[in-house]
């Protein structure tokens, strides 16, 4: 069941578990994932940049990607290959949809600047992975600062027959979606499903500019998934009523590098994750931070009862 | 009444006030400074980055200061004299000073890198503009590419007698509030005013980590006021209520290079600009912007009355 | 008599020169540019990034241009109008013209990244200096970060009937003047004078690729003027031979910031500079690099008379 | 025989051959490598930024790996172990180590800006290798965007025993290797091989400020051992003469992408290499590319009788 661009609904970004000691926890693997599948996620994303993907040597992360693929059952599984150079990338692109993956995801390498550098690196890679490999464009110049104009989205995916969807992380990038809705309104460009990124920080108005739902790693993926629903439903004041409740901790999660540390916390809160590490270099929570974090839960949790945990001893964290 | 470490409270980052023509808008800027004093606004900051101060020329860039300065009275005024060249700096700086303003701003220029560059230019900055101008250290990473951690603040802080007060804009930027207090306990670190910018998306927390106040261009800075003396009033549950329902709003504001737009926007909408004009090369909103921007108003209106805006027609924009 | 796309020929980039203190040094300017008009220059550039035009207020700026212009008489004088802001361009650009100026000057922002958006800040400035005001392109990516496709550059000489140079100093950039010269030869381009940069690394190699001739800095204009001639002539062996004897200090110049303390060096040994000092923040020659340069120029000697200079006592550097 | 802070001489940058296909070709390896130890080098290094690294796969970059080492007999090989995580890093360095490298080579990767951060990651990335695996520090900041102060570099070494080595090619950088070996005067540095890279565009004056030797690609290896040789033995003008001779060529490979291109093609027609090819994406040659080497090696062969090579037919590329 290869991704298509009618591809619609809430993708979870899966972070990749680790025990305490910075071995891969396959048993958290598998729990996620079924998490996943019962709040109605249609599907999940691994080995992405918050993913911690690069950490892995690329044994493990073939291993991961497997995992998740084959526990993912009917949701459909987005591997991301992105890679310094295309032998890498291919390799797994290859491996990835023989294990059973829907399609992988392609974020651009951050050397590059001007329009014609970018389209022809993607032109390269859809040649490096196979052109029946169905695939996602990663647009996310925050991270990556690699700046792609709606032209060159149109232009990269008119390029690639099999590029199917955009995950969409421009910030600001409301207007982005208006115009790429445009082209297609206009004839100039085919379908293509757009899914959401950004840690959700922009989804009430993303879904109302034309998004097709979210595609990130928010700890809450079952409210992006309501969102998405009620959105596409025209309950316009509940979906931003929910979602507004969630939008503190949306924020606080939203910072750049404690906030991967923040999602496995919440995860592990959760039960899903038996750990919350890192694997080198990565940031741990000190304790004011579990403190806010616990106090936005219980704030939260007045509204969203999904939200309202058993407190976690400092001591067992 | 030079600025000094015992600063606090709110200081209102002040847009620059342009006609439809393009032409600078004195009687907004009288309007705009009254307001911002009626609200209980400990001070007001002009010539930001956000106040489009690149785009003055030298001669006018001298006339807005003078006029915000002269019209602003009993509040403190801190003038934004970043500049690509010392020479430049200090005339400005000078010439502030002397029209009255309490202090200056600097930013580091984007080229700087290592520690060392960075602490040395502060020494050279401070030198140039003279050391009887107390001047705040301005820390905004995302949009000047210059990372400065805590020890390299304190540096410069220890540095320059004359360096009272640091904006704090780094994102994640929590825990270097914490450091830095902790530096101050430990005595490494002398009296150091912090006051908040990035908008005020974290304002609730970097209060409770030990902020002095706020120093941003939200368009309520009213509300920027009530929070900051809530958190301080150690009314932890009132400030977070009365920030959370801004926060949709300060998120949407939040947009590089759109958030002006909005924000100019919502204060002609409160009266207090005559037009929502930027000079080129400046963003211009579109009816979809718009629109969610009254939407989130009259969401927030239901909290806070101060939102109730008579909407503006389209056409009178 | 403004600039026109034949423009060829050498245009020195000139040095502020400044005295010890950091006054602006007159007597150096008038002597520097009548030593231009002697050597055959065609033209001097003023306010360039390696004039240390940042570090000058506006005032000073205004000053230094006019001295030039004045002083230049014959020759043409092209005045670096690079700004942050467009108010700041034009009031400079259009002094300029007024006091006689043949041209200016214009360097894209570092922040601009997409095809699009640095067209349009062209389109733009064309507007605000006017479109009477002849400017030159400058295209200068490893200092300026902005990389201009030949197609970028080509839309923005279309865009503007006043652009009518570029100063190419991207770096490789053999085959981009190759790609011009071609887009000028199947019609899609109209004439363009083309002058080299990069402290003229590449001379020998640009003006065979079709460029017109040199536009920067190295210490022996009298050199740039001679092998441009010679590689006008035909005489590739002669232009090769003189230009590598010159290689090694040309090459040594070309180290950023240590360069213009280089070029300030020689130029004062030359008997052009009363002095070598550049205003803060600068870079200062240590005695083993006078050493070093002392020694270059010792070897060039042997080849090429003008670079037999009186050696310098240390003490009166 | 374990790389030590004794290492001297030239290390060869090896380039990785590929046949036309863009399969790895081991013969001209093992050409490479014996090529290497007949001209006198100490060391080769493979794997390298410009040794196209990051487009083999993980079992591809092994199988170079061991092929050169098992090849280069009594010559040292440097393996480049950058990735992106320590999982990969770590495979790589103890497969190396056990197959007999000498030792492997790090770089910084291009997100990290605080001095803290370089030299957090420095002692992470020797935990993460082992602290037996003797590790060359690579200092290249015009293509990797870090900057590293001498004091960081005397921290880094400081913090680990086993990092024997810089590559220093920071640019300009003769005075950071005075300021390294004054440390190394004072007592606060211990003992550290400095290899110079930067494609040895300044390795005239580089021994003459103290380094051991070089370490770079250019494509007479031959010509390096000698100027590094004649400048141990103290004939400077001999080692000057020589340098200078292929400075012209230096210069021109010196090109960012093109560089390298250049390199293959001078190595193939060298009889070392088979093919030039690089594998997608790379940059290929034009016939006037071409051309001008040729007039570049014909104007050395004048001089260094190395470079007298069969005119290569163009077909025959």
């Amino acid at each position: 069941m290869k991704l298509t661009p009618e591809a619609a609904g809430t993708f979870a970004i899966a972070p990749t578990p680790f025990h305490d000691d910075g071995k891969i926890d396959d048993v958290s693997i598998d729990r996620l994932t079924d998490f996943y599948a019962e709040v109605g996620c249609e599907g999940v994303t691994v080995l992405g940049i918050l993913g911690e993907a690069p950490k892995l040597d690329a044994a493990e992360a073939e291993a991961v990607a497997t995992r998740f693929i084959k526990r993912a059952k009917s949701m459909q599984t987005i591997v991301g290959v992105s890679a310094p150079g295309f032998a890498a990338m291919r390799r797994l692109a290859r491996l990835s949809m023989d294990a059973g993956a829907a399609g992988v995801m392609i974020a651009p390498p951050p050397s590059l600047r001007t329009d014609e550098q970018i389209t022809s690196y993607f032109r390269q890679a859809t040649e490096a992975i196979g052109d029946d490999v169905p695939w996602v464009l990663q647009d996310y110049p925050l991270t990556l600062s690699v700046v792609m104009t709606p032209k060159v989205i149109r232009q990269i995916v008119m390029d690639s027959a099999s590029c199917v969807m955009l995950k969409h992380e421009d910030w600001p990038g409301l207007e982005k979606i208006t115009t790429l809705r445009g082209f297609q309104k206009d004839g100039s460009l085919r379908p293509l499903s757009i899914l959401c990124g950004n840690g959700g920080l922009f989804l009430d108005f993303e879904m109302e500019r034309g998004a097709d739902g979210a595609m990130t790693g928010y700890c809450f993926p079952d409210m992006l998934v309501d969102v998405v629903k009620l959105s596409k439903a025209g309950q316009r004041d509940l979906a931003h009523n929910l979602f507004d409740a969630h939008l503190p901790l949306i924020r606080y999660e939203h910072q750049q590098g404690v906030g991967l540390s923040v999602r496995k916390y919440v995860l592990k809160k959760r039960g899903l994750l038996s750990s919350s590490a890192q694997r080198k270099p990565g940031a741990s929570l000190t304790d004011t931070t579990r403190e806010e974090v616990d106090y936005l839960l219980s704030r939260l949790a007045r509204v969203d009862k999904r939200a309202d945990l058993e407190p976690r001893s400092k001591a067992a964290e």
